[in-house]
């Protein structure tokens, strides 16, 4: 049984957990406070993040997209139909392209700015840079947010899942960004009809609910968070 | 022959250049201008950022990491010893890892900073962001440089190459993030002796050589740029 060192506001861990769960692989979970910067912890990752993966002792795998990979290539390929990346070049390179969308490019814009201004702070020494949430920063985030949400909407319109008709690891980073906002209650679903129904899909698998059990001290999740009909 | 849409100035594009030349790929090059969010680049990748590959009429391939991912799939996986992947998973984690490292941190924590202010800043009306650059934003970026380039040269010390005793894409990801700063005239190479020596035989590769001959208006490259022996 592999470890995960993850955290449950991480989207990419998130991601990762998902993915596990949907090839029907248990993992033993080992919850990091990223911003401790833990020096045993910076030793097997210098980029200080989670997820890693422990494959074996002393064997680490750092990074969202990066373990996702890991995971096709050892456990994937050998799914027949429940893989989650394709066997076509050109439908990998999408579902490529939006996993790189909801882990980074939305991470940098809007999840990381939510959970750093609406979490991480609280656990924060003031010398860390720990303190009361930086209001312009929340609402320059929900902006950002809002474009962001249209995006997921017209996916969910135009296609049976994020990345065409199957669903795919492009569904679990979308997911996984999202539900840690929908922890937050950051989602105005009542605005976005389209990405509510496939958000409601998504939230209704397996593979979901150990998701649904997340809990961050000091913080409980929004009231609809364990709704699937929310 | 494929068309890539890149910016002299992004790292990514700089990333799947060199990718291309190392498999003898001819290419046809178009500058796009990010800043300018020209609609119909936006059609083609809605993240309306640079580097994108037009494979076919209509079939574009969006983001460094991804187009690198299919340029493996696609002819890296024919190319034996000059492979850029290596065959090994955990091998292609570590090289992912880097090239994850060089293409998305450095570039939020140094390049994506130092481009927009000193560069692109130039370019860009007032209403949308441009003027001068900020000191403080170019103070914070070259600090955190220092402890990049002290991360590529502890790499460069232990290792043959960025990711192992093979050259890989981690190499060129790693080079195309430094090549844009040389230009800059950002990098104190006389610090980092290790790091300094890798990029000696990077820059000496037949590969580098189309990127000696960037150019941006206004700006012209630092003095040593093209100098091999710098």
């Amino acid at each position: 049984m592999h470890t995960l060192y993850h955290h449950p506001m991480s989207a990419s861990s998130r991601y990762i957990r998902l993915i596990l769960a949907e090839y029907s692989q248990t993992i033993e979970l080992l919850e990091e406070k990223p911003w401790e910067r833990r020096m045993k912890f910076l030793q097997i990752n210098p980029a200080g993040d989670v997820p890693v993966l422990m494959i074996d002792e002393g064997q680490f795998i750092c990074g969202g997209v990066t373990i996702g990979e890991y995971l096709d290539e050892t456990n994937g390929a050998m799914q027949r139909e429940k893989r989650l990346l394709s066997e076509k070049s050109l439908e990998r390179a999408e579902i490529r392209r939006l996993v790189d969308w909801f882990l980074n490019k939305f991470n940098s814009e809007v999840t990381g700015y939510l959970t750093h201004e609406r979490v991480f702070k609280n656990f924060m020494s003031v010398e860390a840079g720990g303190g009361a949430p930086n209001s312009n920063i929340i609402r320059a985030a929900r902006a950002n947010l809002k474009n962001h949400m249209k995006y997921v909407s017209a996916l969910a319109a135009s296609r049976d899942w994020i990345a065409g008709n199957k669903i795919s690891a492009a569904d679990m980073a979308a997911c996984a960004a999202i539900s840690v906002l929908d922890y937050l209650g950051e989602i105005q679903w009542e605005d976005e009809p389209a990405a509510k129904d496939w958000f409601a899909r998504m939230k209704s698998r397996p593979s979901y609910r150990p998701l649904l059990l997340d809990k961050v001290i000091t913080l409980p999740p929004a009231s609809h968070y364990t709704d699937l009909d929310f």
